[in-house]
């Protein structure tokens, strides 16, 4: 159905019974007008004259005049056996003010951003049928204003999803929807600074965002470094923050995976001090090197609060996070809820959880999980023939790598280089805090990158390496280009 | 699907591949463990031996001897042709701990509070065509990290809704879609406390969650009186308040729709001093005195800023509202919402866009004001029969009425008996702030009034009313309750 051929039924019309003007000629002037200034849009059918006579208490003549006058003006069109409709007049509002450029999307030639999943893999047919489930089985109740944790029949489904995929310790009640990790994370960092904190750990580096979330909610970040076992804990002591925000299956953007006796130093600092570990679990189901590690939340269920989201398993596009809560937290956290009244749709609550029952998600996940390591794969093979000089990191998870690079000063102008040649990439200096001293390099996702484009991509990323100062100081740049070109070739 | 009957495919198995122990007999345990806790439950499907064993990188031998010691042991049941699957064995998290109470709502017998929707009378079978239509046709980068105004498309649609529904001025770049009404106006308000507003003028009385929300946005509410023409102007200039929330096409709660006058003066306000107007138009859609009132905004389209949302035109689960700005406040609404990443799920934008296309709001509103009508016509017969002492106002829109009562303590004593006698309401008093001298009475609401219960709620109602102070002291609290059930018998 295109806009032009939808039928008016809402219109606003005001009529003056009072006498001073005919009904009729107010109903012409004020159709007149809405024609003119375009809320009304040429080809846009009309109500028939019985319907918006009985719509607007008159009687059937006084919409036929109106009618019929506006069609002797061209303004509307009449044909037996069809509703009215608008004419083809001038309509200004909708050929100029409403209609507007399409979303100004930049033109990439690849785009190697991390955490970008394949949005073309979205199972829509899959989806669809969890809707449906979900609109033949909803109670009323479950539609209305309902519970501002989330519907209890998908936090059931997401604990037993949780407990057997992550390997958390986990009840129902313990669990949260929210619109999206970042608003788990604001939710939480909302309670924090209620109860008086005024500062919050943050791995250094870590995604920049959290830096200004962390802010917006009135918490410092403070920077804790971050080594290939993981969080530094005696960082984390020294800093004396009483709250920190972690990654360990996938660390981002570095991507170590924190070893276990890093996760088992961090448990045990939460549980010495009493402090709280927020575990943003954001890409932990693409994991490729055959040993799946359990949730740190496992080892200290009352010490950590635990963050997933779909935005990575699905798709962004659908908003739907989830955060697993220490019994400390959860009244304040249900408050906080219920008094922003942010929840997620409950159709789609609904959706998801059929979605689980039927283990959609598991299967799209398995499938998922052979397309991103065959991407990884040739990204990773390909790297290592076009710059072998640099070395690849944070492979074993996600849907990002870390090319290793000498400097800040390499990663920026590579970064720069790559973008003015249409590559998106970002570096690791997009995510420090301050007083940084740890690896540098560029984060490249393979999440959208199709195996048969891997070689150019990478063609085009090494010109970007040639021109480093690193690279430069190398040799003369030209040549390094040059050599790389020829490996990839 | 039953989640008895789902398949197994993600599980956290992590096997140690250093020799020490045999593999089999690890998988073994870590399988017999899941069972044990209930992360597996009874019924529940396991990978065949094949896909287990490519999933862990073992041979399918290492599977077939763990589920040959589990099935022994009676944790697996294996058959002939069919995939193994979680055998009858105790499961104790699933039996206890996963197996919550369902949300435990109170037993109502007339739910007869304002602002409920008939829930049931959601066109479900439409909606899913939406959906379907939104899953077809969706491109992948609206299922992405999309612009954080909401899709255009949708933006789009709804400009021309809401200029031919509600006459307001506007184009789709004015238009920011959001989870719901209350996140738009917590968005205005956080960028007003940003900008170093420290207060806000507020209808008195308006809804009590308004009071709450603007003080958590760091506000301090300022009551505004509302008179039987709409908010007072003379006392809006009076408080100096820059910025008030309005509810002009029926006032919550008293239901009082600003005359054309008051509206004039409201924007002239606006107008003049630079002042901002907040439009609520929660309700205007459900208009039954056949002269629909546009919105303010069209008034003065750079001074209002309008939210409206689907929670009373389809249902509250949703969680769809939008607000159209005023161009000043676009750039600041806009970084608020990307920073915070609280976007609506891109699916049900488009589906509702597709809803709007078809004209199927147009027809199910057309629908809902006859239902509501006759619904509202019924409740003021019946309580005219039954108290006709008490007037009835705020009648010509939305889902609520208002029967004035005589004092705070009146509205009170009714609330307090009704609720015992579980009949849910509200009272005026319920949504004052300080300094309120204006109207007293119960809201009550009908949209989910069925009119076979009318008669029956509104004996309930008045047998509340008999008790109030006024009432006893006309007359002996008995004799007065008799008659006005003698009247609605």
């Amino acid at each position: 159905v295109s806009p032009r051929q939808s039928q008016v039924r809402e219109l606003l019309v005001h009529l003056d019974r009072s006498g001073q003007a005919p009904i009729s000629r107010q109903l012409e002037e004020q159709l007149r007008e809405a024609i003119q200034d375009g809320r009304l849009e040429s080809g846009q059918t009309l109500p028939s004259t019985r319907m918006l006579a009985e719509d607007l208490a008159v009687s059937r003549g006084v919409v036929v005049r109106a009618y019929t006058q506006l069609a002797a003006e061209g303004y509307v069109t009449m044909r037996q056996g069809t509703n009215p409709s608008v004419g083809a007049i001038g309509t200004p509002l909708a050929e100029t003010a409403l209609r507007e450029q399409a979303d100004p999307s930049p033109r990439l030639r690849y785009d190697l951003r991390p955490e970008r999943p394949d949005l073309s893999q979205f199972p829509r047919g899959d989806w669809l049928r969890s809707v449906r489930h979900a609109l033949n089985r909803a109670t009323d109740a479950e539609l209305g204003y309902a519970d501002c944790r989330g519907l209890h029949v998908l936090r059931q489904e997401l604990a037993r999803y949780l407990a057997r995929a992550r390997g958390l310790a986990i009840t129902a009640d313990r669990i949260v929807i929210t619109v999206g990790s970042t608003h788990a994370l604001t939710l939480i960092e909302h309670v924090l600074h209620r109860r008086g904190e005024r500062t919050i750990g943050l791995e250094n580096p870590s995604h920049e965002l959290m830096h200004r979330l962390a802010r917006r909610c009135g918490l410092e970040p403070v920077g804790i470094a971050v080594d290939e076992e993981g969080l530094r804990v005696d960082a984390l002591v020294a800093s004396r923050v009483t709250a920190v925000v972690v990654s360990p299956a996938h660390q981002f953007p570095t991507g170590v995976a924190y070893t276990a006796e890093r996760r088992a130093e961090l448990a045990r600092w939460a549980e010495e001090t009493g402090g709280l570990i927020l575990e943003d679990d954001y890409d932990a189901e693409f994991r490729y090197d055959r040993s799946p590690i359990g949730a740190l939340q496992g080892l200290a269920p009352e010490r950590v609060a635990y963050i997933g989201s779909t935005s990575k398993t699905l798709i962004p596009g659908l908003r739907l996070g989830w955060v697993v809560l220490p019994s400390a937290l959860i009244d304040d956290v249900a408050t906080e809820l219920g008094e922003s009244m942010l929840h997620h749709s409950a159709l789609e609550q609904l959706a998801f959880a059929d979605f689980l029952r039927r283990g959609e998600l598991d299967r799209h996940l398995r499938r998922m999980r052979l397309l991103y390591r065959r991407r990884r794969d040739s990204l990773v093979t390909a790297l290592a023939r076009a710059a072998p000089q640099f070395p690849v990191s944070g492979t074993a998870a996600g849907l990002h790598l870390l090319l290793e690079l000498p400097s800040a000063g390499d990663e920026a102008s590579a970064c720069a280089h790559a973008s003015k040649h249409g590559i998106a990439v970002q570096c690791v200096g997009d995510h420090t805090l301050p007083g940084y001293g740890g690896v540098r390099g560029l984060l490249i996702g393979y999440g959208t990158l199709q195996e048969a484009a891997v070689d150019l991509a990478v063609r085009e990323l090494a010109s970007a390496l040639a021109v480093t100062p690193s690279m430069a100081r190398n040799d003369s740049a030209g040549s390094a280009a040059a050599g790389l070109l020829a490996r990839v070739a």
